[in-house]
């Protein structure tokens, strides 16, 4: 990779960080430089559009790097109710490990910004969409009628991101377990059903 | 009500309103003051603490109003099945007419100060706290055994925030459909177990 995509890359994985923790509001421009080490140009450089720019470019990367976690796991696993009981298992190790400081990569951003910065909103929308496809499919590969398959991965979705709220909020795992046990139980009925 | 509450009342309201749909960051204290009409000196003698004083109050307020309608519809429902079927309804009718800027009047808030301001971080997990007794109680009054009754209680306080953030995303009400659908499922399934 070139020096220049390098810094793209380290403005991008800044911003991700800071608006997880801070949000997006709260985080300034001038921050995400000093975070990310790049050189004061490169921000305008890259991101002509400012803010709003980065913030679609940050759900869609913090997105994309959830996407490959959730594959990689459900090569590795034998349905949806173990994938997500593996991932509610690495959130819960990351929060814990952040002092319940770090949550969803993309929540907290979306919510302050759903309404006003439409790009950042199609960002989230692909991103939940991509989640809920690969746990379609490995719904269905485990013998989970289509249609079922679709509706649970599209709910287990929302309640990871309700779990990870409840997480932040309580500072303990308890709610990332009990989603991961309530899923797992949800297709498992959906198997035999 | 004296006039002086009133103020207090007008100054919270209008937190619950800027928070829920613009997010804690970006509601400035002169928007509050604004947009509730109070006059100037009432914002500091109600709320010495300033901000964060205030960011606490508001999601207590706005958890005891989400409370008190819960508790009304346990009133006139048969079980928890049927209370989240009307509550997830009301939330889409309220979401659709805001044109989704209105989502959970207290999450975008919690995620964004969860961290830094334990007053508020405290009012929220009361008010999750809340929500998920009266779901409890519901749940055992209709038969669900107490233990699997408390468990789908959090879960479904979990889900429903999960669904709001992405109703708030999509900008349609079908997230909200399909969690009072699983969790009615969820319910029928502990009933009968």
């Amino acid at each position: 990779m070139a020096a220049a995509g390098q810094h793209r890359d380290a403005l991008l994985a800044a911003s991700v960080r800071l608006f997880r923790q801070k949000g997006y509001a709260a985080t300034g421009l001038a921050e995400i430089l000093a975070e990310s080490g790049a050189p004061k140009g490169s921000l305008y450089h890259y991101f002509p559009g400012g803010k709003t720019e980065i913030g679609a470019a940050a759900v869609q990367r913090a997105g994309e790097t959830v996407a490959r976690t959730l594959a990689q796991l459900s090569a590795e696993t034998d349905g949806p109710g173990d994938l997500l009981a593996r991932y509610l298992d690495m959130m819960a190790g990351w929060m814990a490990q952040s002092d319940y400081r770090d949550g969803s990569p993309i929540t907290t951003t979306l919510l302050e910004t759903a309404q006003e910065h439409e790009a950042i909103r199609m960002a989230g929308a692909a991103a939940f969409a991509h989640w809920a496809a690969i746990l379609e499919a490995s719904a269905v590969q485990a013998g989970v009628p289509a249609d079922r398959a679709a509706a649970l991965a599209r709910f287990a979705v929302a309640a990871l991101e309700g779990a990870v709220i409840q997480c932040r909020v309580s500072r303990d795992d308890a709610p990332l377990k009990l989603a991961a046990a309530e899923l797992r139980a949800l297709y498992e009925a959906a198997r035999k059903g």
